[in-house]
């Protein structure tokens, strides 16, 4: 079974859980507008309008043009693959007329990026093409199939997502060697790139800012390039936050060093004050991570170790799922600010994959961790390499 | 200037022209969820839901995360960036009071793909922080802008599509050289992209259907991956369909060689004809090609004489926008069918730059043609080295 095909089960399985009878994904050049449903079930992109229908009582059929059929069915996830030249509507109502849904699931979400395919355009077509018919007033969302199926990681998934922080932290082992002072941002970010390229592997978003690089307080924090002309320094922290896509899955970390003086042993007070808020902080995320737990529980559990420490809260969610994409769907590990939505107030499922992460500046610069973990039945286990241990670099001879 | 600036200016000047008083590009996780807006004028990444707004006075505003601040800056499009943290609302009402615009417009369209990338969920959410406002009721679409955008190619975007086309040339010509009996499709697709990777190029579409390879007649046609069983015999045609990304910017081609028999000098009259008839489409094609035309005129040319010369009508438009996208926006070369919708009915305009392509099938296999073209002040250039020729490989000795 191709990972598409296990998707498709779940989706399938999915259908009935929720009550919902039928799930559309409509869309159109895939390539240049992914979309979830294609990402997670379908596997082929394609170029004209698509229907991609699953029904509760098991059927599956898609409606693509004539030169896509054969990719589609290549898949093996269709019962039905339907080729068409220039007009999609006689097959969807066909379809629907069969099916006679209650109500058609479509993926718009106004929180979730990942169950939020459908552009509007898009939902406008569909008006014109279901126009007259008794199913213009049955479409519906359907954002929780896609937070669930998306989230709810199947077996092939976490072996993939497992892969990729572990080629992560191989990275991560070789960087460090390469770590001393004179170095600047961009060679330690090109240094890893060229090991992204080894390893075969792509960097898991954006490459002029994966990874970010800072060293010590004079860098450009947040999702900016690193610096050709900030050079690691004695004293210093030095903080890189990276990920890589290995087979369509993802791994997210940061990693933080401390570059000893000449005359130091150890890190300051100061330093391993930080680090030492920081892992408690992550640990108490990980202790409220449990199925069933709300997403703002799980952050604010983490937030109030870090305030309670004497640090200022962070600006940003303690946690965000991690799989196809970096920032993945489902429940959102963050404070109730409406940037978040409604992400922040669902529920934590077995088999999600959340990044833990935070950061506090000191006046050596940026000390931040994110750990990549698994929900299992009564809990969450680590798969990244999680140490409470400052992470140290021995002055140069 | 950066190709960001030129087309911001670009866009700048058709606001005026078009008589739209603000353009807003509405986007969040743009690395997941692609806007053309981000991708033309933006040209960085953001994350929580962000804002770009062009004025027709001149002004430019983006509202992005605080974290996403630097790399917008960093692009110098933007006259005003302003960070949050919580809430893009409050300052998204800000700027709109500030330039009260009468109409806003918005990345959706009903027909174009790559003015479409505001997602249905964005738009409801959008409904959301303007409820309560005069601006709610003065939602349009920009899509006549983003068209306009995307189809008058810059001076920077089309040095980069000769380019991808000089790369693309390059591997044909190096491929002509292993194109011999015994040797199958999928071998062919590797040897392409072997070179793709030594020309540090990215395929132009996804990997596994490009290239598309076919020879003889009993291959997968249409959008499918090449065959590891299906091998060149004498006798056939081997049809190939490629395209590369060069500096985001993509080329797009088809060529086709027949492989001589041990016996033949030439290639038989049914195949030669096969390749006069297809030359002389797509040369009616380019003749009707210039600013002005109808989208549906041009494909008509091409349409009217490959069915004089007796064969079928191609179950496709002729040609479609080139440029960031394989498939790109604004007017389409093709038939009116529904599929196609608006884009048809458009206009070509100087700097458009589009494919000519057609096939048809002969009892050797798929003859099929695709060039890459620019429209000019008057008519339009070929950038693709088009030749009537029909391409032959020698039989093997």
């Amino acid at each position: 079974m191709n990972i598409w095909q296990e998707k498709a089960d779940q989706a399938a399985a999915l259908l009935g859980e929720l009550k919902l009878d039928c799930w559309l994904t409509f869309v159109r050049e895939s390539s240049t507008h992914p979309d979830p449903g294609v990402e997670l079930v379908v596997g082929a992109d394609v170029v004209r309008p698509s229907a991609f229908l699953f029904s509760v009582s098991g059927a599956r059929t898609a409606i693509v043009a004539n030169f896509d059929t054969a990719a589609v069915r290549a898949r093996g996830v269709f019962t039905d693959v339907i080729g068409y030249d220039q007009d999609i509507r006689p097959h969807l109502l066909d379809v629907l007329h069969a099916w006679q849904p209650e109500q058609i699931g479509l993926n718009f979400s106004g929180d979730d990026v990942t169950a939020d395919g459908l552009t509007h355009g898009m939902w406008l077509k569909l008006q014109v093409l279901l126009s007259g018919t008794p199913f213009l007033d049955r479409l519906t969302s359907a954002d929780l199939l896609l937070r669930r199926l998306r989230g709810q990681k199947s077996a092939s998934e976490i072996v993939r997502i497992r892969a990729a922080v572990e080629i992560t932290e191989q990275i991560v082992a070789e960087l460090e060697t390469e770590l001393r002072p004179g170095v600047s941002e961009l060679q330690v970010a090109d240094f890893i790139q060229q090991t992204f390229r080894r390893a075969q592997v792509t960097a898991a978003w954006p490459i002029d800012t994966c990874p970010i690089v800072n060293a010590g307080t004079e860098s450009d924090f947040g999702h900016a390039s690193p610096s050709a002309t900030n050079v690691i320094q004695p004293g210093q922290l030095v903080h890189v936050d990276l990920g890589v896509r290995y087979e369509d899955y993802c791994s997210d970390l940061q990693r933080t060093w401390y570059i000893l003086r000449a005359d130091e042993k150890e890190a300051p007070a100061e330093i391993q004050h930080a680090a030492a808020a920081v892992a408690d902080a992550i640990e108490a995320a990980a202790a409220a991570l449990r199925p069933g737990a709300i997403g703002l529980d799980v952050d604010h559990a983490a937030r109030e170790t870090i305030v309670a420490a004497g640090y200022p809260e962070f600006m940003h969610a303690v946690g965000h799922g991690l799989g196809r994409a970096v920032h993945d769907g489902g429940t959102m590990l963050g404070p109730a600010w409406p940037c978040y939505g409604q992400m922040v107030r669902q529920r934590v499922e077995p088999g999600n994959v959340f990044t833990l992460e935070l950061s506090v500046m000191t006046s050596a610069g940026c000390y931040g961790l994110e750990e990549d973990v698994l929900v299992t039945a009564d809990g969450c286990e680590f798969i990244s390499s999680y140490s409470r241990k400052l992470r140290t670099i021995a002055a140069q001879q």
